[in-house]
């Protein structure tokens, strides 16, 4: 069995001029009702986990209206930090989950194919991430916004979700973060924690995260190509 | 004098698939037409050069009677790399020149407040470049799709053009490029060779390289934003 946590407990300012980003709608759907969606309807995934804010179950009740899932789905509390969400997520699988699919609720644009394939990933070799090759000139600033150093970009990435695990490697990974109370910038990094491979997959589409109103209109672009 | 060159030689066979992508027309006129209006309505440049294919003359003389350009302008032949081509550039500018904003021809989405940051801090220490903060999470790969290495992005920008600078340290920069047979991914690395600082001025919008027709959807919804 395979369980998207789809990790929407936001951050900052529910209420603030923004107002919940993962709310602003693009062709009449919030962003998170979009990246729901996309895993309700793929083959691959036998059911949601949103993980939300303690105050946005109003919210999500009504977007589950809105999109009258085909695929159990439940919801389960952000933590204080990213990871505590995650868990919090992954915790609220089906005793029988196997995989586990972690995506950003902001990231509305993923293709279905690029799902499949870290998912097939996950299943094969433990743990695997949608991720685009870096194609511009990268150079390191002296932190004043002059050039210090020129990066050889050959094998450079750029990840982005879903992040896709074994449930029991996730799990362990995410223990020994709490045994070595690391903080990971993201759920591959705790992997490396335990020398567990992350497989990269090359993401079919742009898949971009909205962090603020004035990401939508290439978002609504991306919606509608 | 501030002169443009922008680098429009082109690569790869002009006749191929996909014919030469800096003449896919966006809005009515080929990408390589909408960065020579941009330069060319900027009031910051005094004239632009054209560093074209020797076999493109007669398509460019009829993209100067599609634009009507206000401002002086030039051709030179490209070579067989892209800093030959930069440098041919650089040699038909006039003979006051002080100041060279060296552009992809295939970019036609920089916007002009960011030309004018550019100017102003070559003006001002030599040499800049246009450049956007990494946002996503870096990875490094071992070559072989699997992660490597977590990389800290805190200090990472992408590099774009315009690459703009005093024409007498670029011209410095690239005699040691040559002196030192270097091979240099762009003309700020040719800085590096000399010590010449270089400022990275970041970007307002996005500002993509055009590298096949796949692309032109998102150019277009940028030029019309």
């Amino acid at each position: 069995m395979t369980t998207a946590v789809i990790v929407a407990a936001g951050s900052g300012s529910r209420m603030g001029e923004e107002g919940n980003k993962l709310f602003l709608k693009v062709n009449n759907l919030p962003i998170v009702g979009h990246a729901w969606k996309i895993f309700d309807l793929h083959p691959d995934i036998d059911e949601v986990v949103l993980v939300i804010r303690e105050d946005a179950s109003f919210e999500f009740e009504n977007l589950a209206s809105e999109i009258s899932p085909i695929k159990p789905y439940s919801f389960a509390f952000g933590g204080s930090e990213r990871q505590d969400s995650v868990r919090n997520g992954i915790r609220a699988a089906s005793e029988n989950c196997e995989i586990v699919a972690i995506h950003d609720g902001a990231r509305p644009c993923v293709d279905p194919e690029t799902v499949s394939n870290a998912i097939s990933a996950a299943k094969e070799y433990g743990a695997s991430v949608s991720a685009t090759k870096i194609v511009d000139t990268i150079k390191l600033s002296d932190g004043h916004a002059r050039i210090s150093q020129n990066i050889d970009r050959t094998h450079l990435w750029s990840v982005q979700t879903p992040q896709v695990f074994k449930i029991t490697t996730i799990l362990e990974a995410m223990e020994a973060v709490d045994a070595q109370h690391a903080s990971v910038t993201d759920d591959t990094a705790a992997c490396e924690l335990i020398g567990q491979p992350v497989i990269l997959i090359e993401s079919k589409r742009p898949n971009p995260k909205v962090t603020t109103s004035a990401d939508l209109p290439f978002i609504q672009f991306l919606l509608q190509g």
